[in-house]
Parts: C-alpha cells; structure tokens; sequence
C-alpha cells in the first residue's frame, strides 16, 4: 500500500481515469485516488459523449491507446454521426450514455489493470520539496509517494453550488468540495482563477407527454467510437426535441433578479458556448425559442436530462418555467438545475506535456486547466498520465501537434493562449480541420501511441493493414477505367458530363457531382472489389481522391508552419511593405504582432497564404 | 411537484424503500427526498442479505408483499441456506449480493412505481402544528407537504465518522452527515441517543492469495428469497475463508491506545453481535483466532468485503494486522475500516404502527429506531410505510403480533423495552421461534399483507392453493398405509423399529430416525405423487406432521398468551405460592415483577409452562 509509486492520479473524473489507465498501461505503478470510489468516472452533466469536434478528440483519444471511446461503445444507447450532410471534416460522432454503465465500465476497465491500486480518500496537500512534487497527504493524514503526481480535482475545488441565493459548499450536487490544494498551490507561486458551469434540472420521464415532442432516434446502421472490436449498437432509445417559447421566457425572467449570475454572486465566468438558458434568453432577446433536446439517462431508468435548460434560477421559477415547454405540462423534477463555481489554474502556467513550470513532475488535467467537457478532460488526462509515465521513467517527453490531432490544437490553445472563460472544443480552433477528421485518427496516431508503448501490437497491425489496403485501393482506382457506353447513362440521371473515352475512376471520383455515397456504383467497376470488408478503408480512399489537392496542400502548410513555428518576428515588423498579404491578415497582425510564425498562423483571419508570403519574405 | 403527497418518506435507505414502495403500491401518493439520487438503497456495509433470523425476516416481508427478497433474488451472486443440519426453525437464507446492482435494482423498481415521486436534498426540519406533522423543510429550502412523514435517516444524523483518531462529519464514508432534525425533534419533546456501528477495510481483490483460504462455495440447488416467480440462481460466486491469528491480534493491539471506543472518544454503544476486531480480542482474550470471511462484493469488481474484521483503529495499523492474516499477506486496501457515531431515538416513544407517541403521523423506521442491519431497517420500512398510508387514509393500523412473524418480534421487543445498543434480530428473541419459519412465512402474512392491499391477488391465489395442497397432502399421508415387507428393509437400514403391519405413513414419518430428506423414499407409496410440483408443499406437510405435537402446542401458547397478553399481575404478587414454577422462573419473575401476563412471557427463563400456571392461578 504505502509503497513508492511511480504515478499518483488524483480525482477519478474523465481526465483521471485517462491518466490512471495510460500510465499504468505503460507500465507505471499508479495510485488512483479518488474522493468516493462510487463515483469514478461519474458524468457531472449531460450523459453523452462526442458531439462536433468533441467525437474527434474521442477518437483521438481512442487511436492513441485510451479508453474513453471504448467505454463509450459498452455504454451507449444511441449514436448519431452529427453533420452527415456536411464535409467529411465536420463528420462527427455522438453518443448517448447509461450513466450509470458508463462508470461501471470504467472502474472495471481500471480494476482489470494490474498496475492501478486505489485509495478512497480526499487530497488536501501535495508533498513538495526543491520544486519538485513527491507524493501526496490525504484528509486522513495518511502520506503517498510517487515520481509523478497528476491532479485532477474537476470541478470539487472551493467548490460552491448555486440555485437562486441559495449557496451550498460542493463539487457537485450532493458531493462534498475540496479545501487546502489552492491555498497550498498559491502559496508555492501559482496564479489560480474562478470559473463556473451549470446543470439542467434532472425530470422524471414518466410526466413528460412524449407525443406532443419530436422524436429524434439513432442512426440507421450505427457507428461507434473506438476502432478497436467494440460492437455497434444493435438496438438504440430514442431521444425527443421540444422547444421553449415566450411564456417560458416570461416565467424565468421572472426569477432573474434572484439568479447568481446576474446579481453578481457568480463571479466566475462561465462557458459561453455552453449558456444557461437564462444566458440565452438574455443574449439573444430577439430569439422566441430555444431547442431542448430531452435525452434517456440510460436503458431502463425513468430519468431525463433536459439539455439546453441548463439553469442556476430559483426551483421554483425552474418548474414553472418548464411546465410551460411543450409536453412538459405535468413535468416533474428529480432535483434542480444548478450552477457551480470553482478554481481553476491559468493553463498558461504549463508546458506542452501538462507539467507545471513550477513544480517538476507536477500534472494537471481536465476542468482543473480552465476546460469544460468530458472529452476535453479525457484527452488532457492522457496526455499528462503518459508524460507523467515518461517523467517518472526519465523517457522523452510525449506531445501531439496542431497538425496531429485536435488533442494537440487544444492543449496548445491552453498553454499558449490561456483562457478566460470554460474552454471547449470547436472544429475552427483548429487550423488543420480538414486533416483531423473523426475518420482517420487511427492513420494519424496508433503509430505514436504504439511507439510510446501505450497502444498494442494489434492495434498497430491493424492500422498497418488498413494503410496498406488503402495505398492499394487507392491505386487500383487510378488504373481502373470505365468505358463510356458502361457509364454514361448514370453519369446523366446525376446531370455529370457524359465520357467521351476510357477514363480512369478516378477522375470519376473527383467530380463534385458524386458525392460519397454515389461512389460505391463506380467502384463495382474495380477488378477485385469486396464490398463488405472495407467501408471505412473505401470511405478513407474516397476521401483522399476527391479532396487530394485540398489535403496536400494543408499538409504542406502544416509542414511548413510546424518547420518554422518558433522562426521569429521582430516586434517592429512593416506588414505594410508586403502587398501580397490578404487586409484582413494585415490588420490583424499589425494589431497583434506575434513573436512566431507559430503564434502568426494561429491569429484568425491571418490566412495560409498570409503566412506563406511571410515566410517567402523572411528567406525560407 | 409541489402538490400534497400523502406520504414523505425521508431517506432512500432500506427502511425507507421499503416505506415508499408500500405505501406508493396500497394507493398514497408518495415523495421519497434522499440526500442523493445516486445512492438509493446503498449498502452501508456488508453486500450481503439475510443470514440467522434475519433471512426469516425478509421472507416475511415479501410474503407480506415487500420488495427486498425480489431485489436480493435479482442482484445476488450466491445464496446457502444456513443452518440446515439443524430444525427447520433454524434454517436461515442468506445471500451475497451484487452491491451496485442490489441498489440499481432497488432504484428500477421504484421508478416502475407511479406513485413514487422522488426529490434529492436533505430534510432538515419537519413542519409540526398542534403535535402533528405535516410535511418537511429541506436544505434547499422548499417545504413539501404530506398527511405523513416517515423518518428513515439512518446513520445520518449528527453522523460523525472515526478511524484511530481521526474524526470526520459524515453519515458513511464521502457522504454528508444532516443536522437540525435531531434538535427539532429534542425541542420537540423527544429523547435522542447516541449509538455507534463500524465496518471493515475495503480490500482489493487481486492482492489476495486465494490458495491459502478455504473456499465456501453456494448451495448445490440455490433458493431464494422471494415466494414469487423470480429465478434461482445458476451460477454463484464463491466466498472464502480465513482466520486471523495471534499475531495479526498483537499487531491489532498496538493500536488500542488510539482507538476512538478504548479511549472513549465514542461515547454511543456499538452492536454487542456485531463486534469490531478489536473489541473480539478484548472481550474474548483467550480465542487465538478468529473466522473472516472474504466475500466478493458483486458479478465483476475485484472490491472485496473482509466479513468479521470491522475495525476503527488507525488504518495503518488495519493495514499491518490484515497482512498477517493468511491468504492476505500482500493485501492491498481501498479504504480502511472505521466507525460511525450517530443520534438515535429510543424506540419507546412509538407505537406498534411505528409512529410516534409525540407527533401525530410521524413515523420513524430503521437505525434511527436503533436497530441494525438491513433486513431490520426494511421491515420496519415496511410496516411504517403501511401505517402511513393507513394512517393518510383514516384506515385501521396494522400490526404484525409477535406470534405471527419476527417482525412482531422485533417491533414489539423495540417499543416496549427499548434498547441500550443497537438491536438486532436473533431466533431466539422469537418465544415462538418454530412457527416463525422461513418456509412459512407466505403462510402466515400473505393473507395479511393482501387484505390491506400489499400484496397482489396473485400473491393470495398462490397462498389459497398451496394451503390446499398442503392439507390435501396431509391427508393423503394420513390415510395412506405400507405393508411391512414393503419396507422393512429400508427400515432396517435406517436402524429403525420394524412394522408388524400395515401402518400409515404418517406414523412413520414421525419417527425421529426419519429425517426430511428420507421422507422423499416413503412419499412414493402416496397413491398421486409428484415430487417435481411440490418440493415446497411437501417440506410444509412434513413438518408439520414430525412437529405436529410441538407445533400445536406453541399454537396453543401462543394464543392463550395473545389473548391474556394485558392481564395484569398485581405489583406484590407472591410467586412462592405456585409450587409448581420453576425454579429459574420464579426466580426472573420475582426480580422482574412483570406488570401482565405478556410481559411475563418474555421475559428470558420464565417458559410457557410457567406461564400456564400463572393464567391458571389467575383464574383462566
Ligand atoms: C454542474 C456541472 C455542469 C457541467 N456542465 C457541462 C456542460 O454543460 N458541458 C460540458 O461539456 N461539460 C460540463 N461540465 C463539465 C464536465 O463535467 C467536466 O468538464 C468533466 O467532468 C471534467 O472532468 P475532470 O476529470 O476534469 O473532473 P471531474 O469529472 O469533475 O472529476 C473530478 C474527480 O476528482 C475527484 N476529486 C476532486 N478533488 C479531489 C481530491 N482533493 N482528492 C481526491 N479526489 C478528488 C472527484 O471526486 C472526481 O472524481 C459540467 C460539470 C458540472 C459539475
Ligand atoms: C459504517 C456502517 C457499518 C455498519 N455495519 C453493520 C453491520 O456490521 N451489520 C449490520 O447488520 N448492519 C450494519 N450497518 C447498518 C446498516 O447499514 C443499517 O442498519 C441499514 O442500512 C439501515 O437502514 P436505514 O434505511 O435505516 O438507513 P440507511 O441505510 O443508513 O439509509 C439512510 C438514508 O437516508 C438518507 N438520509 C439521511 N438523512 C437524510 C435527510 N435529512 N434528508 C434526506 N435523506 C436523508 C441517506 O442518504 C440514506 O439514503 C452499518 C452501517 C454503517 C453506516
């Protein structure tokens, strides 16, 4: 029990569990501890993974060797591919979860893990000594040792709960919040701010009228996160979609002068792009309603999350308000919405591995950082518990690009940039979108995740294969050629010009006239085609062809921009001496003036081109 | 939502699910409040229901159509009738079970009730007027309004958690204590107590080494708990044995001068049958060792629960002591053991129907009585529940008398003589212990619990017929005759006396030598038999014929005492006179001077002969 450990991970949120699982994967010998081991990896919020960009960092997080996508397949009830109609780049996957199977599967997949042991206790000190963290001290006063520690407190520090002027102290509702880790931190030199979040209130399915909502099922042939050999869904629940209208928002505003948010009692900020509904209904007065999307908390409770009615304002001022949504006339709470507040540290005070400038071996993870979302938490987690894995080692340090990977995007926004209000994920944070899809994390990063030990042999060899199998399909398409009487009569029912040769596939491909789905007619023409084994491998060549020259040029930009990130530009610069560069890119950076063409590339509005003719003009 | 229920029921514990299901199923509208949603029927302690008298216990709460003997059949992982090799008044079922899914079950099967409603925040003051309650004020500060409030907190009251001499505010491990109520209800009039109880370390499951213990499979042919149509189970998880030694109780020893209960910083009494380690090797110093039993806490968790090792001595010295215990001697723990501190209120101040002498419609059921262990909470759940409705209703009370079940037992044992530690049930608390079987209790409060409305009318039509086949049974055995030469030889065999002639079976299955497994040889001379429809019905028939004599005579006892129950003996009563009491009866009744015949009847050496004497000289 009290031996030294490599790893101590403290807090079983997402980004604790993630942490836990990889570095203990890798070979670390982790202690998890974790104020109540009933609550491992609970869902503070809305029962869902994924979602736009979010789905992304969970494949990511999944390619690399982690776990939050598989636990996803063995817990959901629903999955949607969000933005189908959209380009491959905004393809992104969401799920629905049982809560409760959700945590359950988590703390078994960690239980099955030799390496991790586990404390239930409360941490209240970090051990540190010459800056450099050796272990932890828990509320019981007990001591533990390790190389590297991971914090990982979500949303539990100087936690308080709001609901109207009501003020309770807690990490989340009915969970106790956590003193002395700030204090002690801010002692050392750390710079710690105050953010908050909210909560929907938690309704009783069984008073809600169904008929009189929208019903929103899962996909036809579902997916799922993981590539590994998790199962699809084979039956799904539904969810609903209501709205709100004015007579909701004439009943909320009437509790607005008890909100604590408006009268200031909040003084975090919270996330924007998360809003309460009073936010909403605040913000965009002109909008008579708002959607509100009313999802199963899992395959057989009564239980409903209300999302979109995210709210801090008096209960009963919450009731009211909702009787009046449609098909919530007799609706019936299981307990208030809420909001809370809570510390978090600057991410600026980091390095690209998570560690702390501050204090070696120290890692933070998750909400702790200024984030908001599960996914967001996951990945960080991951990140820190394989370089807390490698510190304690003394291996490499292990960090994922802008160009890799959402991952990467995020935890250099954070560290770079800061934040001032609860960071999440969108797919423009990200210069490289249209590299980092949902549908080829495991092209981009098995083979880091395997190098570094912490994704298996048959993970690689799978990814090895689909390469391979995609080179060759990929070929066969470009020798492949069709006839014109084989294919003009369909090329016509798609109004696409008619061939007036032998033409290969693959220029057939390429025609913005066939989307993805067309294809699969023109690749029965391939000599050896089986259409079974290889949707996502067809669908992962489809995708090269058709935006080939889109995709190598941002490659080649993200080769370039990666090359000469850290190239420096003086603070005086004449931006105006290069006419080439686009107004807006001008203007922006003469009012910003990055140091870096890194930081140059990053300011939004400064285009590729901007940055290449820059780059031109300083010599490379 | 704010509408008037008939019933609050406060706490979501054993007593208090067993409560609202009662009370929601007989008609009342219901709001169960717990402080969290989460954690509706935890198990605070050990995953496991049932064992000696108390698996009788929740027979007799599904006969009278409860829900804890279909929750245990759902979520358990083995199951052993203990007691086997003794009289059928001894047989126990027991169960280990499934702790999350024993919760997640409990938590369904409310859900599926729709007159349950469900708020989570914590009750802290009741709404009294006029020495009636009407409803609850909570944490939140809404106010809910009922005909009746059942109390059911548990351990939760002014809880305070010790481990060696650490003290923290709780009502279970990382759950918040409540406070406020207990003052009210002081101020109030009522007396408050403290008790305490305590449970072992948590242990994980992989750093055991199951080779050096004894393994305790399930029965060969599992039961279950409940009369209705859930399933046996088909494969079992098995427990384990092992002993501690001396040298695990010297380790244990240097402890003791940090021990909350040897240094008096816990001032409450603990349950003297469920003593912690270290009060085992203080009162029993000459025992070198001790049985612990390893039980898995459900399906798939490597959590272990180390049954026989409760403990509040620093967790360091926990940890020291398990490892010299074999099998353990690399044991890794999740949590270490502690003790709980929590007020109580003596059980005098209530009524037969659980509700108080104070306040009108006021029901208090479970720890907060006193008592211990789940099966006690929920029987007493129930019959609280039942009178709350009944009480909503302007309906007659309902009382279980102590001739009709251990729960009569127990209720009238706690009303009328209190109790100094906490309570739990023994067999031997029950004067009529052999007509209190597990195999019966359908038999007797079926037919109870379906004339107020619990139990379903399925329920009652299984009793009718059964009763009938019984007695058809019974007859059949009577009239049924063997000739010698059709037996003798088994007869021989089994040592006992030859028949001379034809004789009924009935004689024969009297015979002592006879034991219920032989009986099944003799039923095949039955003109109509069918072993396969009436295992159940054919362990009823024979017991009541083998114990015909004794059973009829407790029968009688136990009218005669049910009838003269408030018979008064006069204060200077002069036992000496009745020469024909015995000599430890006389002798209890002259130190004790019972105010009436009931009371004389339970008091422990006075027996029903004694009492038989007594009504006589009293003229009846
Ligand atoms: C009320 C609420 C509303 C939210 N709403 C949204 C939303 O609308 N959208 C969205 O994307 N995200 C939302 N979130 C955020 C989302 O829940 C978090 O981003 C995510 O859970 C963060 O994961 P984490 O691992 O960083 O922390 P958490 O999931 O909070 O986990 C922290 C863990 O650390 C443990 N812990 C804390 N302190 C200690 C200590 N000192 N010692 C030991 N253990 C400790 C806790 O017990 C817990 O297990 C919300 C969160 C809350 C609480
Ligand atoms: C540490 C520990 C060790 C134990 N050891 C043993 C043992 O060895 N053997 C044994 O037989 N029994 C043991 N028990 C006892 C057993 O757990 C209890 O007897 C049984 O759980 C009591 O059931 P209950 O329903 O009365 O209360 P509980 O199961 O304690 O449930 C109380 C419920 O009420 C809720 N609650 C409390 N106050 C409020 C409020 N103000 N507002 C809203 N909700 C509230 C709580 O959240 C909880 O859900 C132990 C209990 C504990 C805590």
């Amino acid at each position: 029990m009290h031996e030294t450990y490599d790893v101590i991970v403290v807090g079983a949120g997402h980004a604790g569990c993630e942490a836990a699982h990889a570095a203990a994967t890798m070979g670390s010998k982790v202690l998890l501890i974790t104020m109540n081991m009933q609550t491992i990896a609970q869902m503070s919020c809305n029962p869902a993974m994924g979602g736009v960009a979010k789905g992304q960092i969970v494949r990511e997080v999944d390619a690399l060797g982690g776990m939050s996508g598989i636990i996803s397949d063995k817990s959901m009830i629903q999955f949607r591919m969000l933005n189908r109609s959209k380009g491959p780049a905004m393809w992104s996957p969401r799920c629905q979860s049982d809560r409760n199977m959700f945590a359950n599967e988590w703390r078994l997949a960690l239980e099955h893990n030799a390496n991790v042991d586990f404390w239930q206790d409360t941490v209240s000190q970090l051990l540190v000594k010459h800056n450099r963290v050796h272990g932890v001290r828990t509320d019981m006063g007990l001591e533990f040792k390790a190389k590297a520690v991971v914090l990982t407190n979500g949303t539990f520090l100087n936690g308080r709960i709001f609901i109207g002027e009501k003020i309770f102290g807690g990490g989340r509702t009915a969970e106790r919040a956590t003193t002395g880790l700030t204090e002690q931190l801010v002692e050392i030199g750390f710079e710690a701010g105050r953010m908050k979040t909210g909560t929907p209130p938690r309704i009783d399915g069984r008073s809600l009228d169904y008929s009189r909502m929208e019903e929103q099922p899962g996909d036809e042939n579902p997916g799922k996160f993981s590539y590994s050999t998790t199962k699809p869904l084979s039956t799904q629940r539904s969810c609903w979609i209501t709205y709100t209208n004015s007579d909701v928002h004439e009943t909320l505003k009437e509790g607005f002068e008890k909100s604590p948010m408006f009268t200031g009692r909040i003084k975090g900020l919270g996330p924007r792009y998360c809003p309460s509904i009073e936010d909403k209904i605040n913000r965009f007065a002109d909008k008579d309603r708002h959607q509100i999307f009313v999802e199963p908390e899992g395959w057989e409770t009564v239980e409903v999350y209300v999302n979109g009615f995210s709210t801090s304002l008096p209960e009963d001022v919450q009731l009211r308000a909702l009787r009046k949504i449609q098909g919530f006339e007799q609706a019936k709470m299981f307990r208030p919405g809420y909001a809370v507040e809570y510390d978090f540290f600057p991410p600026t005070q980091l390095k690209h591995t998570l560690e702390t400038h501050l204090v070696e071996n120290l890692f933070f993870a998750g909400q702790i950082n200024g984030t908001t979302g599960y996914e967001e938490a996951a990945c960080q987690g991951l990140i820190a518990g394989i370089n807390a894995h490698q510190n304690a080692h003394e291996k490499d340090s292990f960090t994922i690009s802008r160009s890799e990977g959402y991952i990467g995007v995020l935890i250099d926004d954070l560290i770079t940039k800061g934040t001032e209000e609860p960071y999440r994920m969108f797919t423009s944070r990200a210069e490289y979108r249209t590299l980092l899809r949902q549908d080829n994390a495991d092209l981009r990063l098995t083979e880091r995740g395997h190098t570094i030990g912490l994704a298996s042999d048959s993970r690689l060899q799978d990814v090895q294969k689909k390469k391979q199998t995609i080179a060759d399909l990929m070929d066969n398409i470009r020798v492949t050629k069709v006839k014109p009487e084989e294919i003009n009569s369909w090329l016509g029912d798609l109004n696409s010009a008619q061939l007036r040769e032998k033409s290969s596939l693959y220029g057939l491909i390429k025609r913005p006239e066939i989307g993805l789905t067309e294809v699969d007619y023109l690749l029965q023409f391939l000599p050896e085609y089986e259409p079974e084994v290889n949707t996502e491998t067809i669908e992962q060549a489809v995708i090269e062809i058709k935006y080939e020259d889109y995709l190598n040029r941002e490659r080649t930009n993200a080769e370039k921009i990666s090359k000469w990130e850290n190239l420096e530009i003086t603070a005086d610069f004449d931006y105006d001496r290069l006419k080439a560069l686009s107004f807006e890119g001008r203007d922006k950076l003469k009012k910003q003036r990055p140091a870096t063409i890194g930081q140059a590339s990053r300011i939004s509005g400064v285009s590729p081109s901007d940055i290449s003719i820059l780059l031109v003009y300083l010599g490379r």
